[in-house]
């Protein structure tokens, strides 16, 4: 399989995901999971995995034309079935020690013309049978990275104008600048970009505020933040001891919403990419933390579909910071890609919540993560509500008010 | 990835292997592991499996290159380790219900160069960690097949004196006569052959001989079968009920040698390929079942090595029947791949037996399987000792002797 990266940026990239994302330690068994067309990066990671000292290295691929032959010729009850069994053992990898890389270079619009119904009850059922090797993730019990790699269809969907091979060209090019592996020194440029990261998220955290007031074009939103929330961004220490950095790329601090305290209206300010459909325009009401009203002018019956997947679906779990003056946002483009676009403006999420984002005292314990307002649900989808337009005051416990965004921009 | 077998014969090959070999159930699931090179099989595989009814296709690939990149790149604690999570996970699968199917089509000399001592640790870490999914396999509790395709390595193997390209549509071509696809109608061509062999093993099954002795160039052997052993062959009944042709091809009738009761000296008949050595012109002697004395004139020190690897690896775990005029045989080629090469002749088998070869009333206890002569090792290693110049005769309870075969064909 030819790389349309260089073997040389491969070795980059590859370098930065095992040294810098996950800072694998030696002696430290390794898990990948990738697409087939990963290959030439799933090689490389796996040689760097070595160098670094792991004790074994094992990929799972996962095969895009498999999915469709499910779609094409499988019954119709096959589509409430998962392979549980693989999830518990990645979990038992995981929580055995194991670091958990995930290489993200999928078609956005793989199953955009399959059967609706069949998409979200393969979703469901897979999003449940992957809750054993989730767990150990979300909670950050062992150190792992997410990085992305090119895939064709997902080339042409971002550069819709220019013939394939440009378009694979410029998507690599746009997720090695955007890696921050472009440079010179892609550890050096990591180092400096984390401590950023953590500035910002140690002023939050400073701040200690009870809730955000956005305020923008379609938005007026009052979002209360859990009691006990810590504010994180960049690198952290997984509870095994390792300092990693989660996503490549990253440009976001976030926290966790309460549940119960988000008021008000706020429309997206990018299409959500979603399962091959593209919801655009999106608008909701928030009543006691919950959706009551939403709209969109394109994909509104998935959206409503979403939002009724379970309790959870229609509250937040995340609230994410990000300028608009961050890469992504800077090179004009919709990914279709939540690693990419999370990361180019403000965004919310709905359903689970992360538990990393409380207090030590809080976050071990999953009831009190629900006590505090943690939200709890089966889907964790990102939706961006930032533009060059949108203010943020932050409120703190006494009632008053500090600037945080300015036109899209940090106020200090 | 292009294949060397045209669309119409994969999907041949693919419909055996689903509907013949495995014999999948309407809503059963199914776990295939192949090397990455088999990706156009494994295609066809998953959609013929999915117009069978299963419930759900899930394939783990391996791929060399990054075997190769442990043996570059590891530290040598790496060679003591296996993915654990993974086997327990698979014979969950298997124990679960879902079918197995295996694809063999690896290079068979790729670590001829590595270090012998990592090669046999890795091994030995691979083999004790298989055990939780190799288990449900060999005690026949899931319905489950072999099959193979081309890999470009082994290809230039088997036909050195042709080109590349020649060479892998030589063994495409191999494989699909060999599997018995070539013809208009392979699904009666297998009930055909399935047919023989059962009629051989109920002859064998009849005369329920306490022992065979084989008498050739090199050969003066007499080899015990177990108490309660049975001959099997073909097609088999999997506990779950399901009627499953685990190899293809498969030549053989075979059953279980008595682990204490084999005697006398044989020689091999055709070189044995193991992890990328070759073994030739293996000569042993057998003293109470067990090999006392081992020459070859190649590969001498890893064949020691292998009779050392436990307690059972110096036993037999099986003895198998196959004529001289078998398809493989006839071909005159050395495939260096278990699945071909112990179909071409007379084998045996060092290490594990088969639980299977055994009564029913033995065969679901393991202590029973011990107590009546069934032995236990970590490997199981088939080697050539057929050919024209073979008699065996076969002897009865009562003394008697009834000839088996003569000049390596069934005696009547």
């Amino acid at each position: 399989m030819k790389s349309p990266i260089s073997d040389a940026n491969l070795e980059k990239l590859a370098a930065v995901s095992i040294n810098t994302g996950l800072n694998l330690k030696k002696g430290q068994p390794l898990v990948i999971t990738a697409p087939l067309n990963a290959q030439p990066l799933v090689r490389k990671l796996t040689e760097q995995a070595y160098k670094a000292g792991a004790s074994l290295v094992t990929t799972i691929y996962t095969d895009e034309a498999d999915t469709l032959a499910r779609y094409q010729y499988g019954s119709d009850e096959s589509f409430d079935v998962a392979p549980g069994w693989l999830f518990e053992g990645l979990g038992k990898a995981f929580t055995d020690g194991a670091a958990r890389l995930a290489v993200a270079a999928s078609n956005p619009m793989l199953l955009a013309e399959m059967d609706a119904d069949k998409v979200s009850r393969a979703n469901k059922a897979q999003s449940i049978a992957a809750k054993p090797a989730m767990q150990p993730i979300v909670t950050f019990q062992t150190n792992w990275n997410i990085i992305s790699y090119p895939h064709v269809e997902w080339a042409k969907l971002v550069f819709p104008n220019v013939s394939e091979d440009e378009a694979m060209q410029k998507l690599a090019d746009a997720i090695l600048k955007i890696s921050r592996v472009d440079g010179p020194d892609p550890v050096a440029a990591w180092a400096e970009h984390d401590e950023a990261l953590h500035k910002r998220a140690d002023w939050l955290n400073e701040q200690n505020f009870s809730a955000l007031k956005y305020t923008g074009p379609g938005t007026d939103l009052t979002l209360g933040l859990a009691d006990g929330h810590k504010w994180v961004g960049g690198s952290k220490v997984a509870r095994n001891g390792v300092r990693c950095i989660a996503n490549i790329p990253t440009e976001e601090v976030f926290t966790t919403p309460h549940k119960d305290r988000v008021d008000g209206t706020v429309s997206a300010t990018k299409p959500l990419s979603y399962n091959g459909t593209l919801i655009e325009n999106i608008s909701v009401r928030f009543e006691h933390g919950r959706i009551v009203e939403s709209s969109a002018t394109k994909g509104e019956s998935v959206l409503k579909k979403v939002l009724e997947t379970d309790e959870g679906a229609a509250r937040l779990g995340e609230v994410a910071l990000v300028p608009h003056s961050s890469p992504i946002s800077q090179s004009g483009l919709l990914f279709y890609n939540t690693l990419y676009d999370e990361n180019a403006a403000c965004h919310i999420a709905l359903g689970q919540c992360y538990s990393e984002c409380f207090d030590n005292a809080i976050k071990t314990d999953p009831e009190k993560v629900k006590a505090s307002g943690g939200n709890e649900s089966l889907i964790h989808i990102d939706w961006m509500i930032g533009s060059d337009k949108i203010d943020i005051d932050g409120i703190k416990q006494d009632g008053s008010t500090v600037p945080v965004f300015r036109k899209g921009e940090w106020a200090s």
